[in-house]
């Protein structure tokens, strides 16, 4: 199957699954395929998942983030669909690029690139964990494990010799800088991003609409070493907090996982969000793709807001269309919105700071990764990635990548 | 020091050496630094290597040749300049780029290219013994024993994140190919050309002049991880026996080292070569870089002429520039010069085809590095290369490969 866009992708609204339990009971096949499918902008050759939820299997995804940055609020977008992905039976596979990582800055030892591995690998299990999904069929896997090795370096080569310059750039084109000036290596992580399809032996691979260019070269590219294609599923780009506008160099209007209630509070409270203007709203965004999802695996599948001040009666939401409705309508102000956005992050991330408190290794680990005296230049430097490898180009708001844009959505 | 061009290069005229018996003795260190230069067109950096031979040192000079179509006539240019620098006291590295000749044609399976790093060998020590030149000091290196290790990829991928694809693409202006269908491996090559100079362990690099803007990246690269900077001597480009001409698509053209010495001379014989034009004269350069030189190592210094049919003296020459001279003013005519010209390289190539005739073990490996049936198909695609990498372009005559130029004066 060489299709492209995919039809009918599932929205929150249409699965209507008892989300609720799902972790805790089985999944027919529909339903499986439709968690699978839900709040995706895109799926390539999606038959060959299906194929594989129709015979009984779990299909093996892989999604990559190179370690620079301490991972924020943002990465919960990416982790939510991963999430889903884990609660419908797949085998999920976080590919850790710390080589990346590495030459995103040279300068920084290679010890201190892997605390960072390990740094994002309490995190995103640790969001996993507060959203109630079983991570027993996830799994990490460090870059430089076998992105040295022999076989990927004869691969790397031998792609690098079937593939034009003009093709790597264009599937680097949205993810990758396009400079004259741009470091050789932009051209050069498309092929590795391709290769690593087939040395995680994955079924699939997830990521932003932003690196659907380099999706469909990764159809086209690896059957040329005689390798099989791969699907691909795309989650779309997620506005930011503020909006269409790039996300302010303040390094303080991140919402770091380990933010305390009050802080995270106060940044919710500076997002910008124009009364009655669902586009490019970021709070609703956030509700969207992290907040209700977040709520559908663990807790009663809805979103809450609270109108006691008012003596009215909470607005509860069980999809976006709705609080889509009443927020044109001001219904749904963006006064009651705040404090309900705030609210329910604290909630994810509550079980999050208690296990970083419980976890004596994940404060050693932080101290190592992010040493007080770098965090700053460290925090600015991710400013200015893409979503996945270092290199990236910031696109325009509407190209941002998932974690990109997750990014943007917990800063204002 | 930053030197660009070297100022002044010995010719064969002024390294007024005996050279008839440096292999048996001792050179001074000035005949061995006049025996370095050469011949040569130009060096970058040559104070390296002279502060080497002050010491009483042995620099180590590496030259690379990517192991595709079978070695011609062509190779002895660059054979003989490696004949000189072993001569000279220099220890010499042939890196076989068995990599390089898998990439170029990726149908061939790898033991192909395994058996044609062989022959290879056993061509290049062939021609060394046919000229008395002691090979203890030479070393062939396989690239696949460190190009696929991992502290070299880590110094392929860290150079791909501090070289700009422009830089890239500027170092390979003259021998990779420039368009934008060429393959990615087209940037990559002069990465890796530039680590191979760190990964052998040199202190210089040879190669032709078409490889200058290359030799200048490396300069400027390997600080740029670390390491030291490198000096480069180059060889001047060498026209085709048929002047600044392309080499013909005629397989049959290209005098084979094991061609039997009638064919050699029916070869010469069809070479282009006006009389009185010095300018673009492959028999000319092939006498002055080849058989003048390899007298100069095994003979007795001298290219001599026979004018017996004609119950004249011979003409004995000890440098070009005589032979310039006498070529203008008609003495030296083609019809005098072509039987020399074929005689002389008939008595080089006798040794090293007894040489095959004793090795069982060289005409097993010719076997299988050339299979019959794949001979033309192979020839042909050589003819596309440059001097060193696949993908290199065949640029105009001037900028022609030392390999390429050389594989041109064997051919017509």
């Amino acid at each position: 199957m060489t299709a492209t866009t995919d039809d009918k992708l599932a929205s929150a609204a249409e699965v209507k699954l008892a989300l609720t339990d799902q972790t805790k009971r089985d999944l027919s096949k529909e339903e499986r395929l439709a968690l699978i499918k839900v709040n995706l902008a895109e799926t390539l050759d999606f038959d060959i998942i299906e194929k594989i939820v129709e015979e009984g299997r779990h299909p093996r995804i892989y999604w990559g983030t190179a370690t620079t940055g301490r991972p924020h609020c943002g990465y919960f977008v990416p982790a939510l669909k991963i999430g889903q992905l884990l609660a419908a039976g797949c085998n999920v596979v976080i590919l850790l690029a710390d080589i990346h990582g590495f030459l995103d800055n040279l300068k920084a030892p290679i010890e201190l690139v892997n605390h960072r591995a390990e740094y994002y690998k309490f995190c995103i299990t640790a969001i996993l964990n507060a959203v109630g999904v079983p991570t027993e069929k996830l799994e990490f896997v460090l870059g430089s494990s076998y992105q040295k090795s022999p076989e990927y370096i004869m691969d790397l080569y031998k792609l690098c010799s079937v593939v034009s310059e003009h093709d790597a750039k264009k599937a680097g084109a949205e993810v990758v800088k396009q400079s004259d000036n741009a470091p050789l290596s932009g051209l050069l992580y498309p092929i590795l991003q391709v290769l690593d399809e087939e040395y995680l032996k994955v079924d699939c691979q997830f990521g932003g609409v932003d690196q659907r260019k380099l999706f469909t070269a990764a159809k086209e590219w690896l059957p040329k070493l005689g390798y099989r294609e791969r699907a691909h599923i795309m989650n779309p780009m997620v506005p930011g907090l503020h909006g269409s506008k790039m996300s302010s160099s303040d390094p303080d209007s991140k919402i770091d996982l380990l933010d305390a209630p009050e802080v995270v509070a106060k940044k919710i409270k500076k997002a910008e969000a124009a009364p009655g203007v669902t586009e490019g709203n970021g709070l609703l965004s956030f509700t969207e793709f992290v907040l209700l999802p977040a709520s559908s695996l663990y807790g009663d599948g809805e979103f809450r807001v609270d109108r006691e001040r008012d003596g009215l009666e909470p607005l509860v939401y069980k999809d976006v269309a709705q609080m889509h409705s009443d927020y044109k309508n001001d219904i749904l102000t963006p006064q009651l919105l705040k404090p309900a956005v705030s609210k329910a992050l604290n909630a994810l991330l509550a079980p999050i700071q208690a296990a970083y408190q419980a976890s004596k290794e994940w404060q050693e680990v932080t101290l190592k990764a992010y040493p007080p005296e770098e965090k700053k230049k460290k925090v600015k430097k991710v400013k200015d990635k893409g979503s996945r490898y270092p290199g990236a180009a910031k696109g325009d708001a509407a190209a941002e990548a998932p974690a990109e844009g997750a990014e943007a959505a917990a800063t204002q």
